[in-house]
């Protein structure tokens, strides 16, 4: 599973414009960034009237919209979906997932503090946190950066969370919920999944594989 | 693969407008249906000055909102996908897919056709057109049905592509096409993959798997 880090802070702290300097730094690395943002109020993604909306309004539990340089979709859930399920579905070719929000997730988390909007962070000593982005003296017992370091906290991240990663080089989800492996139990199941599948005809050698299973009953 | 049905006709003809009739009137009859629009001018999903548009521009490769009822994604994409890929990828849950143009896709056609806007059907005999919707008197030799006849075009899906359609249990696409399998092989490859997986602890009889590998280099 690629690494999750979650951005963290106060409404109007700051994490949208920190992140867009953060972003395009990692970008500059040579690291595809995925970004996912939590949305408690619910969300308009699509304009009212237009196609997409209306298809979505008629009832089609997905739809999407494709043109050459992008490709969007909007699905309806039952429930909000996990951290774990949306960076196994949606984000499996980045390098990293920045998350804006999911306070309550386990991922490690960077807050954004300002002392003229809060009395202190959200963020208490149980919260995972990795690093505090501040412009006012706070002592959190983690490393902290001024606004205008996005720099440093690029470094951080890379340092502790990008450079000498081993890559993945298989994923399997149970239900969306990761399956954990012992490396040599990895390598094993990644063998002989390749082994069964490279003997059929139309195997050429892919850079990726994508196996989905339905076992249950769906309806 | 699900069945995929594009809706094509010239641009006015009100091919959104019968989907608003033929979408729910698919998803009443229980069926869980996806749709997907071709644009050919690029498009803009989310509105500028919107956090997610700021976190695109910003560089992520793909960039998600998420609440409790819908998470929506934009992914940055090299080059148009096929409908095959964005069928196995995004809507390997539902049980069809509609499109809205990809005129040049060899999936089954249906044609909205008005004779005030064109003088004949941009459909012609090798693109797999397989009914036509209009009011006008139009000899396509394929049933043709009214626009207020949305019941009869559901009927036609229904009957030709939904009912009695075995359910595939696997799936497997190599970089984004998808392998062909005979029932027996799929039936070999899903026993041997579910064989090898079910010893594992943290096997507790999930209702779907989904694995992905990576075997070229990413870089």
């Amino acid at each position: 599973m690629l690494p999750i880090i979650s951005i963290v802070g106060a409404s109007g702290s700051g994490k949208t414009t920190f992140l867009e300097k953060l972003i395009p730094e990692l970008a500059a690395r040579g690291y595809r960034v995925g970004a996912v943002k939590h949305d408690a109020h619910g969300f308009e993604m699509d304009r009212e009237g237009k196609d997409t909306w209306r298809l979505k309004r008629a009832g089609a539990e997905v739809i999407a919209i494709s043109s050459q340089d992008q490709f969007a979709s909007i699905r309806r859930t039952e429930r909000e979906m996990s951290l774990e399920e949306i960076a196994g579905r949606f984000f499996w070719t980045e390098d990293i997932l920045i998350t804006e929000g999911f306070k309550k997730a386990h991922y490690p988390k960077i807050e954004v503090f300002r002392s003229a909007l809060e009395p202190k962070p959200i963020c208490g000593p149980a919260d995972n946190l990795i690093a505090l982005v501040s412009d006012d003296a706070v002592d959190m017992q983690v490393p902290g950066f001024s606004f205008a370091d996005w720099r440093g906290v690029a470094d951080f991240i890379e340092n502790r969370y990008l450079r000498d990663r081993k890559k993945r080089k298989i994923l399997i989800q149970l239900d969306g919920r990761q399956l954990p492996m012992k490396d040599f139990v990895e390598d094993f199941v990644l063998g002989g999944i390749e082994g069964m599948l490279s003997s059929l005809r139309g195997w050429d050698k892919p850079r990726t594989v994508s196996i989905h299973i339905r076992l249950g009953d769906d309806d």
